[in-house]
């Protein structure tokens, strides 16, 4: 096929991230346009990027006939709605992650995709770092043997705002969902059961939103392996995302990327660069793979690597994990 | 006082070192004698040290006015019992860990040494470890804040063999012992209650003597932060001894140092050492100040840094680990 | 001003890139045309670049009223004249370097640009690198002291064609001016002498086309200090281009950056990535920016904090480099 | 033979670091005596160490006929003079560096030691150092391919006092001293001629006192390979020890090892230790080492590996430098 023509749905800061690496850094695409609740974001991003289309109404780009393929970046309650929307319109979907807070919504969701037969890609952006997906095919290729333990950090420079805690299913469904995720790639394996610890250790304003800003999970995979994820809302020092995978043949480390490559050497001690502030700047390559990944699968018709399933498993997970948290115990993920 | 004069009851691999340290690296001190079961190993330590007394039965050590103090690295069942009886004769104690697997054990050879007023030191070695003692007294100057987290991985480069797995009492009490000794000193606060995970991935064999090679363990501190120790039996390459402490303010992280400072960029990678081998090449140091630390603390007159109680705390935290795995719950420390 | 409409003259591997870079990650900018001797290559970065004038003669694009500055990567021998003929009609010149072989045409490009009052930039990208940047601007604000020792090391993984070394001019000036221009960038201090030393151990047929493949310079500071480069044709291991800056208060060391942060701990060793391919990995962000910076001085009428006066003195350090090696002494720079 | 009775001549900071060394670390030695021209410093050490000879006078040793061995660690103008007169007393040789300050009495020594065929060894502790002597074996069996580039950085942390500047020879005679032997040992080559530069940059007394304290030599290797090494008498961050070998196949670097692997990640920046502090901190393994090596050439009658020609060259080279930076030329080795 010819040029992908693409709607960019919600072009808050990843919508408009997106918005302007389709625009500039892949190939064989066209953003046609972008609508956003917020008008004049809209038209706000299409005048910076040339984009002859700026709608408040996202529906108007759905009933677009030149657009092949739309990229879901509005508020995660919209997600499931717009998915089917579009799905029905025959559209293709690159939707950013959660597909929606409810298991429900996002099983309907998926059957839309699956009904009409448009491909459906997951905003799971970790999984396109070069250094994680490096660390996964490692492990895919037996580098380390059998995988026994897996060990994910996930730390971020500063909590959101109350108000976005409040709304976004609390940490595990707004925030380890990504590492839930993360476990699941990098042995390609499921995780049976999972126990959940955490409390409220950075700020109470969280704890009095209801959530918490400290956790830790222990995961079993179905091969036999235990993992563990832990997670801050709070890394003074960055954004702190760093994995090891453990097996019998040896061990692979990802550590965290820094700014620049200088040390100083100074009378009290050797000093080098903290790590990048947060996923903007840790995961723009990654930001941008993914897109590639998206458009060369409407391209070739192939069926994108990270899609409604893992959405909807990386949900569930997180359920799970709230569950635990509550009941002291491990919980089975899904039904 | 003049010189300490010290019988070493036991000299296997870890005994023979300690006798060797404190005969040419620990000044004040004279090594009067050594005893161990084996004779013949008593009499070939002392024939290479030159010390003078070799024994088979430690008795005689006890009984020996001159000596003032007492190394004991004999074998795990006799450690209470010889506390008990040096504590009697008046000797100075440094016993390697555990004190006894039995905790009403531990307590009467803690009774005796309190009862006689000598000191007590057990043999915790990583405490004295340079980096990990300084990441501990960064935590207790407050250099990274409140702590929330902490994270320490000990695995061993291969597993002892089958027939130590059957009286060692299993993973949580012959291995990660030091790591819950480490987990209340780094942060210099008890541990409530834990939950352990685990299961045999190394070697059937393992199972088979009843025991798992592969454990998480989760921690709950009594100031509010979480622990995980992760323990493997087998790491191909080499021993692995990290850890890391998160708090409100920073991070400390302490990795494992190499053999030599040597990188070799080649046409395919870079190349560096691997770990050091085992506890013996890793812990050199940590067990000479360990040897200091007991002699001075004679010397002057001053309680060990690490005593009975810590001793005791320790073998607690294994049985709890131990029925945490049976349980699949969390399970409080001591009564 | 508005945008800033911009001519690429010579689209080869260097000047395709700054054309995408412009067309997509400066903003500001339209690239108007591209010329190359090539028609071809003109009309297929024009076409993939959607750009709407391509060119065999570069004059097309001098001639057009609405280009207001050009970027000029023809070959070496084209670029004065270019230069000359740029300024004369008006156009704002970033040029390639080196700006030529001969430094009386430099001489006359420079004088040709003062004339008209244009701004031209001369493509010294590594000053644009940032972790280069960071190490001159802590030597520039006092991190280490007075500077006492600069070390450039700067080894290709491959060498040239040896057809390219015939007309390269040499080591010294196809290679090495790039660390010329580092060391005088680094302090922000003229170097007043020089000592080159060099073979040819890589490659016999370097040293049959005239050139080594191997040299240390050695060079004198106005301010006292001393600095070495060295350079090699080929590294097998990549790209190598590290700096340190030595001063009375400390030291200042940048080293290579890796594509991914993985390390893998294997039975026999612990091995990381080697450094980045070749420069356009390396300097992709160093290329970038400095296209950013010409911008900026062309919209905000500034002048390019690297110019002609740079672009001449590196090639006389260059002829100095030269006539050092066949004399053996120290030998001046410039007149 | 059985044990090899020592006599250690000079207890200053050097010998008594020996003299304990081999009292307590090395095997099959006993220390039978001590000489020093202060004979309270003689008499501290042996009272401190167990010695039975505490002497002023040397003679008394070398007339000891139960000594088999002196090592030689008296000020450097006694030091020939002290060779021949062990040479003929049949004692076994360890000698500081450097042998003398005056080739001819070099020469002098040697033909004492060759007529009476004791062995003599040379205090070149860095061969010693497990980093550098991994470094020179992989080189020697072809890791890094050819040999093209040698680098070595030598920078201590303070300078000496002015009085022994005005004494020690100048900076290539008593520091890099120990670099010109480690550019010989690295590739196993000599070097054949060397170009020095340098001045006064650390302290305008050292300048004063007719020495400078900053320089930078460039050698040319037998092989056709380059080297260079810089020296600064003052590196506030610490000992400054690293070397790197470039060759065709590849490159090996070492680079300074540090008291600790602990690394704090603050708010600021991430931060670790600096490097050891000086001499016997960073050498204490390779002192050892050198003096195992020794005694074990003794024991099974060997030639040390590092001896009175390696003595001699790294003293030609010291004048060849100081003769290099007073001409601006190179200057070629030896006669």
């Amino acid at each position: 096929m010819g040029k992908v023509n693409i709607g960019v749905i919600g072009v808050g800061r990843i919508g408009s991230m997106h918005a302007r690496n389709l625009k500039y850094q892949v190939s064989g695409v066209n953003v046609l346009g972008v609508a956003d609740v917020f008008e004049k974001a809209a038209q706000k991003v299409a005048n910076e990027l040339v984009i002859p289309i700026a709608e408040k109404d996202y529906r108007v780009l759905l009933e677009n006939k030149d657009i092949d393929a739309v990229v879901i970046c509005s508020s995660t309650d919209t997600h499931a709605q717009i998915i089917s929307e579009a799905a029905q319109a025959g559209k293709h979907i690159f939707c950013e992650k959660p597909i929606a807070l409810d298991v429900e919504k996002i099983d309907q969701a998926i059957a839309a995709v699956k009904k009409t037969g448009v491909k459906l890609q997951v905003g799971f952006n970790r999984r396109f770092d070069p250094s994680f997906k490096k660390a996964k095919d490692l492990v895919a290729k037996g580098t380390i043997g059998t995988p026994h333990l897996v060990r994910i950090t996930s730390r971020d420079p500063e909590p959101p705002p109350i108000s976005y805690i409040k709304v976004s299913g609390g940490i595990f469904l707004d925030m380890m969902i990504h590492d839930f995720d993360m476990a699941r790639y990098l042995l390609d394996q499921e995780v049976v059961e999972l126990m959940a610890v955490g409390s409220c250790l950075v700020d109470p304003a969280i704890g009095e939103a209801g959530d918490i800003d400290t956790a830790i999970v222990t995961l079993k995979y179905e091969g036999g392996a235990w993992g563990t994820i832990d997670n801050s809302r709070k890394a003074v020092y960055g954004y702190d995302q760093r994995i090891e995978i453990f097996g019998s043949e040896g061990c692979v480390i990802v550590g965290n990327p820094r700014p620049t490559e200088v040390i100083i050497n100074s009378a009290k001690n050797t000093i080098s660069d903290k790590p990048l502030y947060f996923f903007i700047e840790r995961y723009q390559e990654a930001y941008l793979a993914e897109m590639k990944e998206f458009i060369k699968c409407v391209q070739e018709n192939k069926e994108p690597s990270v899609g409604g399933f893992d959405g909807k498993i990386s949900v569930q997970m997180g359920y799970a994990a709230k569950e635990s948290l509550t009941m002291g115990s491990f919980v089975k993920i899904g039904n």
